[in-house]
């Protein structure tokens, strides 16, 4: 009944990295990798969690390179592009030219929601070099639809093939993606995709709604492994998907098995929503402010959910956690002035 | 902005009863019930998985009666109503009255979607005895919105005070809730709950979908807790509620810590959604159908998915597991016709 085809993109050996602490190996990475090509996703992304060039002292080092990783992987997959992400900053374009060496055959360009213009040479680079190229918009929940609209037409004119807007704090609802998904959809030309967290428990209302929206690309991963309380789960996506209608072209029980018999045997803890991660999505922060927040409440005696909370009211970003102090010391001076 | 107070019913310690198999201690229960009553919920129920007298060999034996569950919970429970779930044919009047004098403020009654009426004298019976009663319909994705209008009434002239409709099997998507809820909102005048399992991942959207189709008692459970893949999780709904704006006036953080510090202990497995609840969700089957399924499909030599959709498609509800073997047969003889 829905003829648009719906790309499945699985992002477990990238987004799943985060949560078992960069640490595949190339056996895993081939495998998954293989397996998943079968049951016949569109995209296959295998990165450090914070893209090509992650591994590193700030982000987490990888136990194995992930150039290795995807050396590994690329006999694998026959039918599926593999793909690299690449966040401006922590990789370059040299980086992109290494990975290209190892048989990408696609690159998703992410940056900040309000940033797209620091990825522009990327997208050219990756297309002239014949690479697919996709604009990925990063913690969109901290801009309106028409704010990511004009970042998108950013991302349009350097010449990606899609956009990807991402809820990566796992912050939204699903009335939130159908705002920025279909005004998204209907002031571009190229195809659009979503890319979710479970922080609310709502990512595979999100994803729905996004393709009801006329979201053509969807982020997923095997039993959700991703960072905070994880990502869309992509067996269960699929399912909800096929029995709706939706041509995804992919093997819903293949992408079960893989799950269950590739995914869930290297998995580190089971992706549940707990407190860390509920409030990472209720306060719509990274994960990477935990440690910090939880420091500056023993420090000056707060709660740490209200240091979180606060850190969602002024939109901090990654990069921004040397700024926690002193939204902890302004939370003192509020409360005593109370 | 949304002015009409939403009921959080907890029943961690009732449908949460299935996934410890049966084995809550009366310290547990006190504990429990104890503390989430300091949040504010408005019903905590407390039964056999199966409700009242559930404890037996068809549906599991509970380590301590309920009966003595109740008993030790009665003194912390200050705020909230003390309630107890009833499915008539398992659970009877002299078994309510047992329950009543454990100090019970409220029954459900919960029959199959379509057999409202075999509850008629229990709601009635607990109306007389001075207790809150709902109508509970169990399995309602099995029946149009129209049909689920006819049975509650059925229930609203018996005398209830409100009627809950609940997704037994996690088969919902958020725009099956909204059908269901719009419609017996605006055909009945007494107050609408949900509850819901989280079988497609769709248990916060879901029971987001019915408060905003003007649901306002909402089950919930302590991390999910539950049968199949678990309910909805009730420290993220109410996260979710309060940032929409919605009145439930339970303390969200005192949830979060009941969760993670009085259940998440108790707890044998973390609640995910593996192979056989998505299976069960997609199916619209109880997971009483999952061991019959898997010795059917080895005997057969059938795919146990297949078998699983196959019963979903026939609408088969729980006390039909000795039909399963007839279907097994009926595919196997299909795939030789083909």
């Amino acid at each position: 009944m829905n003829k648009q085809k719906i790309h499945i993109v699985d992002t477990t050996l990238r987004d799943g990295s985060h949560a078992v602490s960069h640490s595949f190996t190339t056996e895993q990475a081939a495998e998954i990798a293989g397996s998943l090509d079968k049951t016949g996703v569109s995209l296959i992304e295998l990165s450090h969690g914070d893209g090509i060039a992650g591994s590193s002292i700030n982000y987490g080092f990888s136990t194995t390179p992930e150039l290795e990783l995807l050396k590994a992987a690329k006999p694998a997959v026959k039918n599926a592009k593999l793909t690299v992400l690449l966040i401006p900053g922590i990789g370059t374009i040299e980086d992109l030219k290494e990975a290209e060496e190892c048989g990408i055959a696609a690159v998703r360009v992410a940056t900040h929601v309000t940033e797209a213009d620091t990825g522009i040479q990327h997208i050219q680079y990756a297309k002239s070099a014949g690479l697919m190229a996709v604009g990925f918009l990063m913690l969109s929940h901290m801009a309106s639809p028409e704010k990511i609209v004009e970042q998108a037409k950013i991302f349009v004119d350097a010449g990606a093939d899609y956009i990807n807007i991402a809820d990566s704090a796992g912050y939204m609802v699903p009335n939130d993606v159908r705002a920025r998904i279909s005004l998204l959809k209907s002031s571009i030309d190229i195809p659009v995709g979503f890319h979710s967290h479970n922080n609310l428990g709502c990512a595979i209302a999100n994803s729905l709604a996004a393709v009801e929206e006329g979201a053509t690309y969807i982020d997923a991963t095997c039993r959700g492994l991703g960072a905070g309380a994880g990502n869309t789960q992509i067996e269960v996506l699929c399912a909800v998907l096929n029995r709706l209608g939706y041509d995804t072209g992919v093997d819903i029980y293949g992408l079960m098995d893989v799950a269950e018999k590739n995914v869930e045997p290297v998995m580190q803890r089971p992706q549940m929503i707990n407190t860390a991660s509920l409030m990472l999505g209720y306060a719509g922060v990274y994960s990477s402010f935990l440690l910090h927040t939880y420091r500056a409440a023993e420090k000056f005696g707060l709660n740490p959910r209200d240091i979180l909370v606060e850190l969602g009211r002024r939109q901090m970003v990654g990069g921004q956690e040397d700024m926690i102090v002193d939204v902890a010391y302004a939370l003192v001076q509020q409360q005593k002035n109370k």
